[in-house]
Parts: C-alpha cells; structure tokens; sequence
C-alpha cells in the first residue's frame, strides 16, 4: 500500500519553515490505517514484545494498535504532570527545544520485552529519552518503529544501537 | 475478566479531593489490554463502524486500538491549536472548568459511521462536545464506549440520545 500518498504535507507547521508532514490523513483512511498498523506489528511479530510504549500524543495512537495487534500491553510516556502516580522524568532536547518527558516508576517489569513505537522519527530525540527511561526501569528494548522518518535529521545515528525501523522515509 | 481490580485508586488527582481512577494499569497488563479492546470492539461489531474518533490524550489509546480491532480509521478530537489542518472547533463545560476541542474539518465524510471511544465518562460533557463535532460534520454517531464510567456524575443521562456502554463502572 502506498502510504506515503495519504500523508498530507502543511507548509509552517508548527512554525514558519517547517514542513509538517501530517499522518491524520492517513490514520483516518479504513483501508491504510490497518494496514499501517499490521506492517508495523508484522516487523515486531517475532521479538516476544511484552508492552509497546508510545509517547505523547501521537505515539498514542499508533503504539496502543500495535500493542494490541501483538498482544502486549500499553504503556504511555508523557508530558510533565500529566500522569497520576509516582513517575520517573528525564529531560532532553528536542527538535523545537527542551522538553520533560515522564513515565509512573512501576510501568515497567524488570526484563519486559519493550518495543517503542511513535509516529515520528526526526532527532530521535524523544525516542532515545523514552529509551532511556525505559532501560533505567529495567526493560529491554527490543525494537523502535516509526511510521514516518525526516531521514535529513538523522535520528536513526542516534538511535544506531537499537532495532529501528521506519514505514515512510523523507 | 475482573478489569476493575486492575484499576489504581489515586486521591487527590488531578486536585483536592477528586478520586482519579487510574487506567494506566490496566492498560499496561498484558493480558488485560487486549482484553478489554476485544470487549469494547465486539460491542461495536453488528454497527459497521467506518471510524473511531477518540478524544485528547487517553482516548487515543482506547480509541484505536478498537478502530484497528473493528478494521476502521481513527480520528483525533485534539486540544486547540494542535491540529496542523484547518479545524472545526467547540467550547464546552467540562467537571474541572471549561475546556475547547478541535477536529480537523475534513476528518468525516457525511455519512461516516461513527463511533466515540475513551477511557472515562464522567459528566459526558467531552464525548457531547466530540459527538456534536462529528454530526455537525455529517457522521452518524452508532455508540459511544467508554471504559470506566463514574456513574454519580450521570454521564448517561447527558447522552441519552446515544448507544452508550461502559465496562467498569464506579
């Protein structure tokens, strides 16, 4: 399936120069966003994935249908103060500056098979924030997938040592 | 399954004296999270549903996860100024103050079949606002799913007009 024709591009989103390349279009498609979701899942079938964790917002999305498809759990990564119990956080930098992602301190078993799974690969920053909290936790990361990846930023060098693997490339 | 006993009790949050019923446990089990999706899609089946629209930021785990179960898309009900494309927007009252939602204009086709999903009913005054947003777009809304209902703040009286089903209720 051609996914990358139902991606819609939007011109100074969120801001003046940059190019925003947005998924809802595709995700909102019957046919496509299934699709999306078994290719993902399909790549991840064979690496006993335990929980997907997905980060905020988006990550939502895709990481709680593969999650499903694989039969594993969900487990979000979130902006600061969003999540109820007691969290562990980390600070990173981020395409568009500095951010705090944050994650509850039990939402990982010591040893789960962990797949990161967002919409976006750009910096790789967030992911490798994610991955980060994750591995402090105890989890294993066994793979990172992206539906989209804005190859030019080369979020895949910093992520070099881990599984990762993108649907759409830019 | 006993999903109930998965959820974690949190006072005080997100203030003083409110009682957050913690879905985050549940959703990270992973026997419990695909079981709960199966229980909410098989509810959906006979409804032919083209589209799951789930609102920011829990009810995008809910949400497609059962849109990818049911084989439909997924639709973003998004806080304002989140939304890349042109949106559609609606202010409502919500249990801790007043709040806006956004869906991208072009999210429905007229006569798409749609169905709500997220985590929590309360007073129902997001899934109204949401269920409005989409009708004013011409979708049919066939059912609204939630999780957890808090039955006290008579979420269900508000969407009265509606196929609507909770899973735990409080």
């Amino acid at each position: 399936m051609d996914f990358a024709a139902l991606v819609r591009d939007i011109p100074d989103f969120p801001k003046k120069g940059i190019l925003f390349r947005d998924i809802t279009t595709l995700i909102k498609d019957t046919k496509a966003f299934p699709a999306l979701i078994d290719a993902v899942a399909a790549s991840l079938r064979d690496k006993q994935v335990d929980l997907v964790v997905g980060p905020e917002a988006r990550g939502f999305v895709m990481g709680s249908a593969v999650a499903y498809a694989l039969g594993a759990g969900f487990v979000m990564a979130r902006k600061p103060g969003k999540l109820p119990a007691a969290t562990r956080r980390i600070e990173y930098g981020l395409e568009y500056g500095a951010d705090v992602m944050e994650m509850h301190e039990d939402a990982i078993k010591p040893g789960q098979r962990i797949a990161l799974v967002d919409d976006l690969l750009a910096t790789g920053g967030t992911a490798m924030a994610v991955i980060k909290l994750c591995e402090e936790m105890g989890g294993e990361i066994v793979g990172a997938r992206f539906a989209i990846e804005l190859t030019d930023l080369n979020g895949r060098e910093l992520l070099k040592d881990y599984d990762a693997e993108s649907v759409i490339q830019y």
